[in-house]
C-alpha cells in the first residue's frame, strides 16, 4: 500500500497529524484507504507464528490485530495478534519513527487490523505474555487497514480468564449471554479459536475414518412432508401454499439409502428439535454426524464400526490438536479424555446392577434419567477407567417403534447409546427391515400408518438388515474438552430463547 | 444361518416345498428367518466385484440381489447384483440341488436379497451381460434374506436404457416422476450408483483441497431470525411463539467467521430458496459448497483459490471416478469435461463484446439471461476450448448490496460468477467490509437497516478485506457429467411441486 495519509479515513482524524509539516516520518504511517482491490502489490505478509529467531534481523510485513497497546515516553509497545498467536511490536522515536508516529500508533483502537513493516529482533529476555517469546518487531511503517470502534462490548483478556480466578481475585470475566450477543469478538479468543479448530478436526476425522472404511457420503433433505414419529417436537415450515416440516434426523433417508444399496453411508448436517428444553446440553438446531450401515448377521458389526470411528476421532484429536486442547485447558481445566481399545460395551442390565448397588432404585424397563446417566458414568470410570463406553440392549419399551426387538428377550431391544464423561452423545439401533414387523410395531406405538406409509414401503422391495446412529457434534466437542455448556461448542447456538446472531 | 425352511416366512410359502419328504436338498434352500442378530456365524461374505478367475474353484458365500432369473429345463440362471457389479449364478439339478431347489430359485422375486453358497467356476465364453465376465457361480445353497414384493414399480433395466435407444426401437424407459416417486429403486441402478458415488467424491475433493490450503470447516445455523436481503424467496418457520426463517445462504455467517479471525473458512450444508421456479436447474433445497476468505490486497487472490479448488475437483474426479463417469456415459452420452490451468478469467465487458458479435443486443449494465449464458458458454468453448471459466466484474447494478464496487469504474463491481458448460455454478464477490459504505449501499438498495443491523455491526470492530462464493453441489455433479436435470443429481429432490419421498 502506498502512503495513505490523504485517504478517506485519514481525513477524519486530522488532529493527530497537525505537525505534518515537520513530521519526517509522515509517509510511514496513517489510515490506509479502504482495500477495494485497487492494486496487486508485490508484498509477502509473514504469519505471526513464523516470527521466530530464524527470521532475526529480517525486514518483514505483518497484518494483525492490535491486541493491546501501551505508550511509555518515546516508545509504544503493541501486542499484535493473529488467531492464537501474538508478538510484541515496538514503535520508538528514532530514524524510522517520529514522535507523531509513536503517538499515532499508541492511539490505534484495540482490535483494529493493521499492516506493519518491521525488523525482527531477538530479545534477551523471553516475552512471557506472547506466544512468540524470543523476538519482537521493531516497527518502521504502520498503517491501519480496518479501524475498530473505540468501545468493545467485551474485553478479550476478560473472556479467556478462568472462572475460578475471577471469583478469587475479583477480576472480570464475561457472562455467556454477553459472549453470545457479541459472538464475533468472543470467537476471536484463543479459547474459541482452539475449540472451533478442534471441532473442524472432529468432522475431518469422522469422514476420514469412514471413507477409509468404505462409507459413502450422502446428502439428505431437511424439508420433509410429514412429521415422523407422531409429530412431536417438530418445526413447521410454510411451503408455498401448504405446510412442511424440518427433519428431526436424517434417519429415514439414511435407511432409504441402505434400501437403495449404498450399504454404508454417512452424512453431516443440521438436525432440528422443537423442544422447549433450556438445559446445558440441548439446542434446537445442532449438527448431526450420522451413520447407517447394512450388516451381515449381527448389529454388533455396526456397533463396532461406530465405536471404532469415535476412537479414531479421539486418537486423532489427541495426536493433532494437542495445542488446542492445552489452550482450552488453560481456561477450563479438565482431566485428559480416556478411552479403551476395543471400546467397553456394557449391557443395560449390567448398568442397572451397578446403579442398584450404588443405591439407585430403578425398574427393569425404566429409562435412565440424566442424573443416573452421570452417576453411571462415574461408576464406569471408577471400575473400568474409561470416559467412553457403549450401553447396549435398552428396554424395548423406551425406544422408538422402528427398533428391532431382541429375539432372545422380548423386553429388550437391539439398541444402544454411547456415552462420553457420563453424557449421551449417540443413540442408535438395529432398525426393523421387515415391513410386516414394522407395521406391527408402529401400530403398537399408536402411530398413524398413513403418515409413515412411504417409510414402510421402502422395505417392500428387499432390504438388508441394518443399524446406525446419530452423533451430536457439539456434545462430542464439549465432552471431549470437558466443557460444561453446549453453547460453547456451537458457533451460533440456537435454543428456545436465542435465534441471534 | 442354519436351515430355514421352518422359518416364519417359510411357512407362508408351503406350496413350493410340497415334496419336502423326497427332497434330498431341502436343507440347502429356503426363506431364512428374519435377521434379528440371533447369532454371529463365522462366515465371510465375498464381494461380487471380487469374484474373478483368481477365486476359481473356491467355495464362497455371497449376499446379493436377484437382478434377473431365467429357468431353463433343469437349470436356473440368476444374475446376482451388488451395487454396480453383477455375476451369473447357476442352480442345476445334481448332487447339490434338487429339482425343487431349482424351482425355488427360479421363483424368487427380482430384487430380493439372497445368501448363496457356490463354487466359483471359470467360464469358456465371456459373459457379456455381467461385470464379472470370466466366472460364474455354481450354487450349492440358496436362502432368501429379504423378499421383494413380486410387482416392482419400475424395472431396473428400463431405468438404465439410453433415451435415444428407447425412442428408436420402442423399448420402455422410465419417466422422471416414476423414478422420483420410487427413488429407492431408481437409486439402485448402475447409473444412480455412479452419480452418487461421484457426488460423494466431489464433497471429499472439495474439503481435501481446502483443508490442504489451510481452510477451516465451520457449521452455520439454518434457522435465522431475520430474512436477509429484504425477505423475498425465504421460507418461514414457526419458532415456538414467534417466526423464524430458513437461511438462503450461509454467507452472513461465513463473513462473521472472517470478522472473528478464522481467515479461510468453508462449509457444506443445505440452502433453502422459496422460489416458485420449475426449471431443470432449480431446487427449493440444495447443497451449498461455500467458501469465504480474507485476502491481502486483491480479491483475485480468492478467485484464484476458488477456481483452483474446482480444478482440483475436476482432476480428482477424472482420476478417481473414471468407472463412474463411463457408467453414466453409457446411459447419457456426453463429451468429457474440459478445463484449463490456470482457469480462464473473462471480464464481463469482454463477454458482452463476444455476445454482441454473435448478434445479441444487450445493455452494458444488463444481467445475462439463461439463454445468453448458454450461448456465451458455446462461444467460450469454441474460442478457448474450455467448459469452465470465471466471468469477472459484473455490473454493480445487478449484484446484491454488499458487493464491493470497483474503485476504477463505479458501474462495475468486484464480483464474479463461475460457469460449467454454459451454466452458472457459483456466484461470488468481494464483500464490503466497511460498515459506513455497507450502510450507504444498503440504503441505496432500499433495505431496512434495522433488519441487517447485526450484520453491519459485525464489521465495526475491525474486519479484513474478504471475498467468497457459494457452489451448488447438484449443479456441479449435473454439469460435470453432462446431465440435463438437477433432479438426477439430488437424492431426494425438493421443488415447488415435490416434497416426497
Amino acid at each position: 500500500m502506498p502512503s495513505a495519509n490523504a485517504s478517506r479515513k485519514g481525513q477524519e482524524k486530522p488532529r493527530e497529524i497537525v505537525d505534518a509539516a515537520e513530521d519526517y516520518a509522515k509517509e510511514r504511517y496513517g489510515v490506509s484507504s479502504m482495500i477495494q482491490s485497487q492494486e496487486k502489490p508485490d508484498r509477502v505478509l509473514v504469519r505471526v507464528k513464523d516470527l521466530t529467531v530464524q527470521k532475526a534481523d529480517e525486514v518483514v510485513w505483518v497484518r494483525a490485530r492490535v491486541h493491546t497497546s501501551r505508550a511509555k515516553g518515546k516508545q509504544c509497545f503493541l501486542v499484535l495478534r493473529q488467531q492464537q498467536f501474538n508478538v510484541q511490536a515496538l514503535v520508538a522515536v528514532g530514524d524510522h519513527a517520529s514522535k507523531q508516529m509513536v503517538k499515532f500508533a499508541a492511539n490505534i483502537n484495540k482490535e483494529s487490523i493493521i499492516d506493519v513493516e518491521g525488523i525482527v529482533r531477538k530479545v534477551n529476555q523471553k516475552i512471557g505474555s506472547c506466544t512468540q517469546q524470543d523476538v519482537e518487531l521493531h516497527v518502521q511503517k504502520i498503517y491501519v487497514i480496518s479501524l475498530a470502534e473505540p468501545r468493545l462490548p467485551l474485553q478479550l483478556d476478560d473472556a479467556i480468564r478462568p472462572e475460578v480466578e475471577g471469583e478469587e481475585d475479583g477480576r472480570a470475566t464475561v457472562n455467556q449471554d454477553t459472549r453470545l450477543d457479541n459472538r464475533i469478538i468472543d470467537l476471536r479468543t484463543s479459547t474459541s479459536q482452539a475449540i472451533f479448530h478442534l471441532q473442524s478436526g472432529i468432522c475431518h476425522l469422522f469422514r476420514e475414518t469412514l471413507i477409509n472404511k468404505g462409507f459413502v457420503e450422502i446428502q439428505t433433505p431437511k424439508i420433509i412432508s410429514a412429521a415422523s414419529e407422531g409429530g412431536a417436537n417438530v418445526f413447521t415450515v410454510s411451503y408455498f401454499k401448504s405446510n412442511a416440516y424440518l427433519a428431526q434426523s436424517p434417519q429415514l433417508y439414511k435407511q432409504m439409502c441402505i434400501c437403495a444399496d449404498f450399504e454404508k453411508v454417512f452424512c453431516i448436517g443440521p438436525v432440528f428439535r422443537a423442544e422447549d428444553s433450556n438445559t446445558h446440553r440441548h439446542l434446537t438446531e445442532f449438527v448431526g454426524l450420522d451413520i447407517e450401515m447394512a450388516f451381515n448377521y449381527h448389529y454388533h458389526e455396526v456397533v463396532e464400526e461406530i465405536a471404532d470411528t469415535l476412537v479414531q476421532i479421539f486418537k486423532g484429536l489427541q495426536e493433532r490438536f494437542q495445542t488446542e486442547i492445552q489452550t482450552v485447558n488453560k481456561q477450563f481445566p479438565c482431566e485428559p479424555f480416556k478411552f479403551l481399545e476395543p471400546t467397553l460395551r456394557l449391557e443395560y442390565c449390567e448398568a442397572l446392577a451397578m446403579l442398584r448397588e450404588a443405591g439407585v432404585e430403578m425398574d427393569d424397563e425404566e429409562d435412565l434419567s440424566t442424573p443416573n446417566e452421570k452417576l453411571l458414568g462415574r461408576l464406569v470410570k471408577e471400575k473400568y477407567d474409561t470416559d467412553f463406553y457403549v450401553l447396549d440392549k435398552y428396554p424395548l419399551a423406551v425406544r422408538p417403534f422402528y427398533t428391532m426387538p431382541d429375539p432372545r428377550n422380548p423386553k429388550q431391544s437391539n439398541s444402544y447409546d454411547m456415552f462420553m464423561r457420563g453424557e449421551e452423545i449417540l443413540s442408535g439401533a438395529q432398525r426393523i427391515h421387515d415391513p410386516q414387523l414394522l407395521t406391527e410395531r408402529a401400530l403398537h406405538h399408536g402411530i398413524d400408518l398413513e403418515k409413515i406409509k412411504a417409510y414402510i414401503d421402502s422395505f417392500r422391495f428387499g432390504a438388508p438388515p441394518h443399524a446406525g446412529g446419530g452423533i451430536g457434534l457439539e456434545r462430542v466437542t464439549m465432552l471431549f474438552l470437558g466443557l460444561h455448556n453446549v453453547r460453547q461448542t456451537s458457533m451460533f447456538p440456537r435454543d428456545p430463547k436465542r435465534l441471534t446472531p
